[in-house]
């Protein structure tokens, strides 16, 4: 394989769609670095492994040479919703820009070479290029295109409003192309239409329209709905080193090798490798544990990764909680549930509930490997519960 | 009839719709002067009687106290067509907007009252409103809406392209009555739906909407098509004094009728009172010269007026031609028809061909009343021509 053909397998790999794959040959046959752009939001970035996918593969790109722009799109931003109709989404102020744009830097740069990447602002040209501009670039598209978009055929088709100004957007999105003179363009697949705007666009004002290449939505722990906060599926890469640790075991072991695909910096080779092993019999959890300490390693560093491990480990793998443990069905006390110091008394855990109050106080309780310090918790009816009273006793315990 | 009732009968005179009728009685109410908006191109302007139908509107309103808005469009003039695609409609610089705006001063201020009138540009608020600006501007309309336009429905459900930057322009038209505060905006029937946009612009932004007033398009001289420069169906406001005269002398008694409710300045009263002497026999030509008379005025002058009367009727009233002149139908001698020193001799104006053209040479022969002095002219077949030689001597030809 040559070092093109390696450098264009490096590019599509757990890519959803390259256009047009001809076009990047060619520009990756001239062997200069070439500028690979992707827009960004200007709200407030907390980004989570979701987002990661696009900017892992900015990443690629660096690696092999190329300059990465990261487009701030501050110009709509400062504009706010214009319709009105969406009262959460005031305008951002200057000083909401640059504070949200440090913030980004602060998050990206975990995975992105600051070397090779620009960070731009589109305000910069949109400022500059008046009603009158705006009338020339709205000149460049027409309605019946414009309505192709999946979307706004959708809508019109239902009868729900599409405001004028929804039309003008993938338009802006498209002259930032032409201002950045972007070669690539990186998207996630509900970008195509947007994308592929750009390209007209940049031909239509004399340049080699971009290759547009599109990345698949991350699917969130429970493996089928795309990860984002809202569903509550998802890892926040500023999430303590525990927690991403945690959530990562979690997953299942598909998900998990989907999720090799796409987050981890593995070589192919490598990875195929893992599944070789995984195939001759190797214990997925084992494999599952790499991945989840090298994305902890990639936001919070090796020290915090190797902390996780030994905690995850100390809690559940070590033996620390025996497999066998005795198991207990017990009836709640309380309307609300079952008090811990009933269920540590009614397991056996401690000879009585002054007991086991005694032993919270002094910190030797843990349910569920976490250190119980207050002896008014309830575990609510039909809940399940693992107790743990000093290094070795432990008790599973069911509430009905 | 109250003032009021007056008041409103003359503003809706001659016009072709009103909205909102009840809306504009309240605001006569009032009693202070109503800012009257009326847009105009910004390309040179070459008026004729056809774009005066509207400027008389606008001095009715100066009539009854109320302050006019010429709006010249500069703005989009200034942008050209943004397509590319008609190449007969490069921008505009400033300097020629400046001095179009001149020209437009020169002709409308022989209708409108210069102290009751603002001239203003579009170009103010629109270079400060930037792409941001236009932005907010669109998203006060949807696409569904705007697709509800007449000619914008009849391209889109034929396949025709609508560029995105068409759906702006009713916008800035419509921002510009907010900018103005306007209170009606006039324009022709085929604005209706963006001056529509106008009111519903206002009201987003917080002020009354302007009540709208569309005036018919003006039938040129054939009684049938509306008056164009194209069509040559034209009286342009500085074509000379006898042209305007015999053009308008020229209309059937029917158009005349029209004209006079449309150009006429004179009262509904006094239009009453002619209709009312022609169906008692008077000859209608007297009143056509009534209305010529006034329209001449109006751009030439009163001195202009009575001396196209006079040229007018020296020509063809005063017996100068008499009623009972000989005919002849006479064979053409050329392929093309009959040369006029053979229609001369065999008309028995002259006694020979060498005569005649003697006479044509001496100043003494005219063909329909003019003057000939090319001993050339050759009458075409099919025509029918009236020849004079000297004062006295006269025949009609006709050509087969």
């Amino acid at each position: 394989m040559s070092d093109q053909e390696a450098a264009l397998r490096q590019i599509k790999r757990g890519s959803e769609e390259l256009l047009v794959e001809a076009e990047l040959v060619e520009k990756l046959k001239t062997g200069r670095p070439l500028r690979v752009k992707a827009g960004f939001d200007p709200t407030a970035p907390d980004l989570h492994l979701g987002h990661t996918v696009l900017i892992n593969k900015l990443r690629h790109f660096q690696e092999l040479g190329h300059q990465v722009v990261f487009l701030i799109g501050d110009f709509t931003g400062m504009i706010g919703d214009p319709s009105g109709k969406n009262v959460t989404r005031p305008p951002l102020s200057r000083e909401q820009v640059l504070e949200n744009a440090r913030t980004y830097r602060e998050q990206v740069f975990k995975i992105l070479d600051p070397e090779k990447t620009e960070v731009v602002f589109n305000s910069t040209w949109f400022e500059t290029l008046g009603a009158s501009g705006m009338i020339r670039l709205a000149a460049q598209h027409t309605v019946a295109r414009m309505l192709e978009r999946d979307d706004f055929s959708k809508r019109y088709a239902s009868g729900l409003p599409i405001a004028i100004h929804e039309f003008l957007y993938p338009l802006c999105q498209g002259y930032d192309s032409v201002a950045l003179k972007a070669d690539v363009e990186l998207g996630g697949t509900d970008q195509k239409f947007n994308l592929l705007v750009g390209r007209e666009l940049q031909k239509h004002y004399g340049q080699a329209p971009q290759c547009v290449l599109t990345v698949p939505l991350l699917e969130g722990l429970d493996g089928v709905n795309k990860m984002s906060k809202s569903l509550g599926n998802y890892v926040g890469i500023y999430e303590p080193p525990q927690e991403i640790f945690g959530k990562l075991m979690s997953v299942s072991d598909v998900l998990m090798w989907r999720y090799y695909d796409l987050l981890s910096f593995k070589s192919e080779a490598e990875i195929a490798a893992l599944r070789q092993a995984a195939a001759n019999g190797k214990n997925p959890r084992d494999i599952k544990v790499a991945l989840a300490q090298e994305i902890v390693a990639r936001f919070h560093g090796q020290a915090a990764a190797t902390a996780a491990l030994e905690d995850f480990e100390a809690r559940f793998c070590q033996g620390a909680i025996p497999d066998d443990l005795p198991e207990f069905t017990l009836k709640a006390d309380k309307p609300e549930g079952l008090s811990i110091a009933q269920a540590l008394k009614q397991s056996g855990l401690t000879p009585s509930t002054s007991d086991a109050i005694r032993m919270i106080a002094g910190g030797g309780v843990k349910a569920d490997g976490e250190k119980v310090s207050n002896k008014g918790v309830v575990f609510s009816i039909g809940s399940t519960v693992v107790l743990q009273v000093g290094k070795r006793k432990f008790a599973k315990v069911k509430v009905e």
